[in-house]
């Protein structure tokens, strides 16, 4: 089936049906976090640096990195923080921004092959997005948008989906390098937007045979226990086919959510993983010795 | 779509793909409870007291009630329980017995539309049950295994559930009556075992139109932090169409996975019991302070 290959200057990542689940870091973006913008504005790199450390620490396969600073020079700041970023961590990255200007900075520094995150269908955004994908031989995420908004309708999506895929194929970019994201709604918000996803996530997968993710928590915006939230929607979104998720891996209850949907898919061979994780005493460092407190507990 | 009403003498349960989840508690059940067999033998049956009390707080929809312990009379010993239990709370019950006499026994007495845990695709057990559900007008739990064992192919157990569901309409039960039992083998040593159930489950909703439940403890057999992997199997199962499951309701892990999956499915109009669940103090009995905790942190 569909495998996606992205790589850092020493690691391969390979996103696909039959692969573990890829876990993309999602805290390297100021977006909401005020101290950080500031701090990257003012080239105080210190809490990306933190920030990319704990989260490959933690699991993540990837990292996102993001800065969009309202009136900063994001295509600098954004090129900066990439080779930062490749300088400490040996996992791929996905580079994102809504501005094509910083998206082609982040890819000229970037050291292998990324995911740029994102290009919508967007007529605009395509024509600007996709020829440097093709340019920089890079994979990329494609939001399930167009012109006309973001439909409720899950069928309306699959067809902007498949859109941007044909798009892409005249650019010469395969659709193994097309990670489509379907957009989650705040569940509190829209009942649906679990169904809807599931539904448009399983298309995604048996028809048009392209890999997925999504930014996972925003599921859970405004409810309580958003941890448990995004935990069971990330086990049902693996169930109908999603491979891949932007989120915060430093959560242990989404990253057991993640390592147990991997197990029942058989993505876990022997259940090595699980087992290092939840019977091994060095699993205490990564999830706060929760794995050693239940072992005793069960015993 | 297919509903299974299953009632009390006070209450109906109806099963179904547009339903919350339901939820039957299977802690009384003797089975490798050693003290619990040798209490309900002796004619002591507090600890059924407790269970059954316990697990109606703490969520339950149903009760599986089963007695089989070795060279005790189970028909006796199963009806009395029945008759202790419905009267202590007011939830449907599950009559679960390998023995038909027993089966009968405990449908003898049972006041109310119970389930019948279970018929199989074998064909004596086929025509020792079929009759007795259709005598009663219960409803019954249909395991997916026949003369040939268990199948570990996922469409062979279809076959199976769907010849059971065939006999059935023969002896005047409807398909609404039939809830099927994917069989889920411990994921430890069978690797398929999720993607088979998963497989099944959405072929026994799309193609047979049947409720489903399943034994959802046994998933994780043999395997540290099983309440993660419980939780994990049961979001994607719901996710695949399962409509109830038979597991222990006083574990917090599971019962957030049910809550959230139920979330997700647009099952929990709203958000009314997670918002309950979670951010309401009532919630601390439930789940031991845990949302209460979660809330804390999280603000």
């Amino acid at each position: 089936m569909t495998e996606t290959r992205v790589s850092s200057h020493k690691k391969e990542v390979v996103i696909g049906f039959d692969r573990p689940f890829c876990v993309i870091g999602e805290r390297i973006n100021p977006t909401g976090r005020k101290k950080l913008a500031a701090e990257m504005a003012a080239g105080d790199f210190s809490t990306v640096e933190a920030d990319a450390l704990a989260q490959v620490a933690a699991g993540a396969h990837m990292l996102d990195v993001n800065a969009g600073i309202p009136l900063a020079d994001e295509p600098a700041i954004l090129a900066r923080t990439i080779q930062l970023v490749q300088s400490l961590v040996d996992v791929p990255l996905s580079i994102d921004s809504s501005i094509v200007a910083a998206l082609e900075a982040g890819l000229a520094v970037y050291q292998g092959k990324p995911l740029v995150n994102s290009v919508t269908g967007e007529e605009e955004r395509l024509e600007a997005v996709l020829p440097l994908i093709r340019k920089y031989g890079a994979a990329v995420v494609a939001i399930s948008n167009d012109e006309t908004g973001i439909s409720e309708d899950p069928d309306v999506r699959f067809e902007v989906a498949k859109k941007i895929v044909e798009r892409a194929a005249d650019h010469g970019i395969p659709r193994s390098d097309i990670v489509v994201d379907p957009l989650v709604m705040p569940i509190g918000a829209l009942g649906q937007a679990g169904n809807s996803a599931f539904r448009l996530l399983r298309r995604l997968k048996e028809e048009l045979g392209v890999n997925s993710t999504c930014g996972a928590s925003n599921v859970s915006f405004g409810l309580p226990n958003r941890h448990g939230l995004n935990a069971a929607f990330l086990c049902m979104a693996a169930a109908s086919g999603m491979t891949s998720a932007i989120m915060n891996p430093l959560h242990a209850e989404e990253m057991t959510a993640i390592l147990g949907s991997d197990v029942m898919m058989g993505k876990d061979v022997n259940c090595r993983r699980w087992l290092t994780s939840f019977r091994e005493p060095q699993a205490e460092g990564a999830d706060g010795g929760r794995a050693e407190r239940r072992r005793r507990r069960a015993g």
